[in-house]
């Protein structure tokens, strides 16, 4: 049931999940939420999408329930969160959406090698990686009783999705693990950061035809 | 873990998953989604009921995501419905409601089929039908941040669940899978079809007691 | 895949199920659904939680699915409501309350021994509970499009997490399963009451610091 982890995806999923259980935990607070709705936001922007995707490719228990130390580390970054709230708010925004864009390509590139190590299809592993990224924020945004962000703006899940698809790529061409999610990473944060710049956006009108 | 595929499920499965799909596309379009929302909506209208259904009876990786196959299937039909809006939108709502009736019987009897081959207990199998048939469309809802209309309006998961039935009752008389999946379509389609006719609702006053 | 049953586990699961149909199918009639909405909340609220809960653990297909009792009497509890809703209505609230914090320890008594039955590990044992207790009700909400109560409001989620961490500290020192559980439903139904007489509530404004 159970691979034996992969140090690099172990790695990666510590540092991700601290920082997406910090942005769970402001939209928390932002909402009104008590201590308990803070943590509970801050824990499933973290750990959710993981656990969605253990859950579909049978890892049972999902690893983030399986090691404390997730857990830990959600409900840590929730607490901090709230406690220094005034500090966090002081935060520059492009802060924010720079560690944000980190937290993203982090969670694509270890879902996407933890798809791989369980012998699951290139194509499927892809799913899977941008699903352990977004779909934290997506729970988040239901349980906020809000559209999904990622529905709706820019370029958030694409760049999850290229980023899986880099390292997918790289594998395939007999490049090995460790530089293979390095430019994974590296295309689905530039390509998050570009696009905020830019201000890129995917269509949303549908284009008159015939 | 996985039962060799039935290619009654499969071809069934297939025509259903292009029509949700659209409809799914079709939602997302007219909440101003972008196009990889509108993607996103088609995927789950199409895909979701069906996982939900896989992770509940253990067949995990679902199908779905297992087969490429249904994962292009959905998102060609979010991507024609989003190139050709303008002409999707003037199709009599009469035809969608029934293409969606169709789909509808598809899913339900699909869902059962599957769920007897892998030996569940036929009560079960008729539920996992229902909740193939109306859980894609029910996460499309609650992703739009809406009551899912299926709580809400007439004959639409009751005939699910009575095409299931029929489709169960039969096999237990001993009627080979394909008849009986054809009745439990046809009473499905049928049901619904008259139930949009005549208006037909389910009592949602409730009745003074005592 | 399924352990035999635990009588103790069986017992407070039946009497937990029909409080919780009743308490879904009443919000499903104050929302305005038809009938099929009002069965769903109240199979929803009472079963949901444990199904989650079952799906994280690897025990599919889940209990609430397998044995047809808890389907039956999910629906009856909802039928029922909506049956006699206008004497349901004249129940006085603490009553209602008071029921509520019953099943609340009942679901996380249960979910908790089930885990530990499973050789989960006892701090995820504690967090299996409290799904069991609260995931019902969270589902009930996002279905009616709102932000979970829990999320916002006093000590719930809180009251299920104290008696589970009750029952996994008893076990720990060697209690037997039938007082330890006993005393479990004592911790959360006896903090939940007390909050409600006393008004107490988590913090939610974040305390300024430095």
């Amino acid at each position: 049931m159970t691979a034996k982890q992969n140090p690099l995806v172990v790695g990666l999923d510590i540092t991700g999940t601290f920082i997406f259980a910090i942005e769970g935990a402001l939209a928390g607070i932002q909402a009104n939420l008590d201590l308990l709705g803070v943590l509970v936001l801050g824990f499933s922007t973290a750990l959710v999408g993981g656990i969605i995707r253990d859950v579909l490719i049978g890892a049972v228990p999902p690893n983030a329930l399986r090691d404390w130390r997730y857990t830990t580390l959600a409900i840590s970054g929730g607490a901090l969160t709230f406690i220094c709230y005034h500090l966090v708010v002081e935060v520059p925004r492009i802060a924010l959406l720079s560690l944000d864009a980190a937290g993203l390509a982090i969670f694509a590139v270890a879902g996407t090698e933890k798809s791989l190590d369980l012998g699951i299809s290139p194509l499927i592993a892809t799913m899977m990686g941008t699903i352990t990224a977004v779909g934290g924020g997506m729970v988040r945004d239901v349980l906020l009783a809000h559209i999904p962000s990622v529905l709706r703006t820019d370029i958030y899940a694409t760049a999850a999705l290229f980023g899986s698809i880099i390292l997918v790529l790289l594998r395939k061409l007999g490049v090995r693990p460790k530089p293979a999610a390095f430019f994974g990473f590296l295309g689905c944060f530039s390509l998050r950061m570009v696009a905020i710049h830019l201000h890129w956006h995917l269509p949303s009108m549908p284009p008159v035809l015939g």
